[in-house]
């Protein structure tokens, strides 16, 4: 057999692991008894444990040089050596007995982390966090630094992006989205947003019907995937066929679950899209997070938000909610897009979402660069969000403790979220370009050219590219702030009579 | 590290893989969307091929070698290196191609036959079907064949059997079973069974809770174990804390799912009550599929199709049921124990069943051992059928494609169904001796007794034994099939006034 055959036989082996890791994952996160945890850390662990000596055997790194130095490969095989080479690097300097540990230290912190939120009590999470932190350091360590610590972790969720690349981005963001935010605070006072009825009830199942409906309208094939409840909406993509996405119910608001329902269809129609003919490999793979959540907020936001999306919407809202008042598109649409600043990320609007993110970048910032201790994270947390935001943390289940990343020791996450919201942007303005105005299209009812757009552009390109070569490649452009800027400016203008 | 330890932390890795099987077959059959079958049984063959290359490593050979004479193992020790001796003689003598070639076609077959079965064209299972009794005599002459070619398959599925143990068994019980159908259908002449009203609905989430109820009140820990719908009922022991049965739902009959959860139940709580000390090795496996069938029948049959049973549910059917007529327990219990020959083996009666089992341990004794081609199959299945039942097969449904068996080529699984049966009574009436009467005990409502017996007995011990060993510990007597005729006569020679 040739070498790359050879080495991506390999290779798939290595992402069937992780297709299992994530099956499991799925099934605990949603389905598993409770008395199943144990057991299941043990099987989750020992996956790890397989994955990463497979990753790192001596005989497949001897492969990947011998096909880095190869002329004659296709650009979707150098794409796979390129990706295998950048994992392989990373992998190869933690030893096992650290990943072990690692990812037991984790598991531990995560079941701390959730009774500390219920609790709303720091002090049983801090030693994990604490923990946490302090093998975040070696790990830091272990792969070696060239720039700043907290790049070695912003890195690995999006790759080659560095604080030298997200501090101007998020300053200039931030120059522009404090004054809106004023403005609308300002013009909210003369024209308050409209609420949901407080006495009214949106039964379980019409929801789980309408957010179906919605879900199939914008392509997701559910023949090939499914939609399940669980605590935190998520979507897993498994492998091909079989794509599952969560969401999560509330019977006084059934905005909570559509919205969640969009945002994890966005990421599942990525999923779905990808090219199955480089199935379990990684030029078959979503390329990064931040290219992953402009899927989401794409669907979530730009077309979910939008008058013209509830003008298509509203019969099938009116059939399985009979008992609504008799809204008008424009309302609704108002009622899906209130901008208040409020302590939850995950409940943000447009305007305040990304100073969320912004908050635990520069806290991470000074976790990992300045060595902010873990005794006076709660406090910083609390007075910079009074400082921005401008109202006081209660209790911490609404700062520091809401987010499950810490607890997965997933630091240099948070800054992708915005990524693709900036991402999203400048994809809506490029597929505006090609296909001519969204809104009309969105309007139409048919969403077909839209998901094409994006198949083309992103799904079918997977890893072929690096995330700012597959920007630059669907948009002319490299990724940059101003279409997002001009978008929310544009659209809370309007929204707000600014 | 010593031996014993090297040795049992492969049998766990290689114990670990088969869990993982059971997790992504209980999905199959569950809730996987229909499109994700193709890359499932890619990861199914795998991991197939993954787990025999263990069982078959030369060094992993060594150490059974080693640890066999070394006398200074324990009982349990012992009895994890004779069955791992037991399955590697078997599995090394299959090439891992042909093991990743035929979990593939399994899968495969596996689709056909559902869409075969769904339409009533054996045409469309045929060609699968074909491929699996060719790919079957293969790993026959793999093996190697010592009496007859399907000596080699009974073995498989239960230890030591063979067709010159089978034969005398079946023919001594068929001798029974034959007079004592005619008795009964000529005793219904004057006494007709009562039946469930035509006209009354039994609601799916009533029967849920009703069924959730039963299964709790035998032992089942649903914080252990989940209860889903799927085409045909099964249980899935997966791994400590986590056991899963399915049942399926009838609307014109709440029996259907009664009984099938009774069943899953049995073969759940063995499950639940294997030693968790012994988790990931042969020690704490079920021993056999015999003893596990026992168990499903002793919930399903010794203990709820009595009257004794009724008189403790009945207050929890007429809650949940509560339109339905004033049954006694006596009249519940009579229209649950109706016989009549009919087409389907997992809605039989305790007095057909068997000869359903005999029916295709007799049919797959001619395609092994007498070359019976596939063409031929469905019109033998039929011929036989009306001769022993007295009843033309009107469709393969009905016939030949009913059982998903053939499509997972478990040639010789059958017979271990009547084992069950008989090891239950003989199970029941070593119970009676040392619990006192056992009616009195199901009448009490207070079940943990049984429970309790079974677990020591049987649920503990996994493979400690053999199988024989283990029914004769338990019962202090070889399996004998007299306790089943013995039960069967007076049970049915009351219920019919014989």
């Amino acid at each position: 057999m040739a070498s790359y055959e050879l080495f991506i036989e390999r290779v798939k082996d290595i992402h069937k692991i992780g297709a299992i890791q994530g099956h499991l994952g799925w099934d605990q996160e949603t389905i598993m008894p409770a008395k199943g945890s144990k057991a299941r850390s043990e099987i989750m662990s020992w996956l790890a444990k397989e994955q990463h000596e497979r990753v790192t055997n001596e005989k497949f790194a001897e492969m990947i040089i011998e096909l880095e130095a190869d002329t004659t490969l296709t650009d979707d095989q150098r794409a796979n050596v390129r990706e295998v080479r950048r994992r392989y690097d990373k992998a190869v300097k933690l030893p096992s007995d650290f990943v072990a540990e690692f990812a037991l230290a984790r598991s531990q912190a995560l079941v701390a982390w959730q009774e500390a939120r219920a609790e709303s009590d720091f002090a049983k999470f801090k030693p994990h966090l604490g923990k946490l932190i302090s093998m975040t350091n070696q790990k830091i360590d272990f792969y070696g630094v060239e720039t700043t610590r907290y790049d070695v972790l912003l890195d690995e969720f999006e790759f080659g992006m560095k604080v030298s690349d997200y501090d101007p981005l998020f300053d200039g963001l931030k120059s522009k989205l404090v004054p809106l935010l004023q403005q609308i605070m300002e013009a909210k006072k003369s024209n308050p947003d409209p609420k949901l009825p407080e006495d009214m009830t949106f039964p379980i199942d019409a929801q789980t019907e309408f957010c179906k409906l919605v879900s199939s309208a914008t392509g997701f094939d559910f023949e090939a995937g499914r939609m399940d409840a669980s605590t935190h909406p998520f979507s897993a993509g498994l492998w091909p066929g079989d794509t599952r996405f969560t969401t999560r119910f509330d019977e006084k608001d059934p905005f909570s679950c559509l919205y969640a329902v969009m945002h994890e269809t966005g990421h599942a129609l990525y999923e779905q899209g990808l090219d199955s003919n480089h199935s379990f490999t990684p030029r078959g793979d979503a390329v990064s997070l931040g290219v992953h959540e402009s899927q989401s907020r794409f669907w979530e936001n730009q077309i979910g938000r939008t008058p013209a999306f509830w003008k298509v919407v509203l019969p099938w809202f009116k059939e399985h909610f009979p008992e609504s008042p008799n809204w008008s598109p424009q309302e609704l649409n108002r009622i899906a897009n209130c901008v208040e600043p409020g302590f939850i990320r995950v409940e943000a609007d447009e305007v305040t979402y990304n100073l969320h993110i912004m908050l635990r970048y520069e806290l991470e910032k000074k976790i990992f660069n300045e060595n902010l201790s873990v005794d006076d994270l709660p406090n910083t947390w609390n007075e910079m969000f009074e400082d921005w935001f401008g109202i006081e943390v209660p209790e911490d289940r609404l700062g520091c403790l809401q987010d499950i990343h810490w607890s997965m020791a997933a630091f240099g996450y948070f800054p992708t979220y915005t990524l693709g919201n900036l991402y999203a942007a400048q994809l809506l303005e490029a597929m505006e370009d090609e296909l001519g105005d969204i809104d009309n299209i969105i309007e139409s009812g048919e969403w077909q050219p839209m998901l094409d757009w994006l198949r083309s552009k992103i799904h079918l390109q997977g890893s072929k590219w690096t995330p700012s070569e597959l920007i630059e490649n669907a948009t002319g452009a490299p990724p940059t702030p101003q279409p997002f800027i001009t978008y929310v400016e544009r659209k809370y203008g309007e929204l707000y009579n600014l």
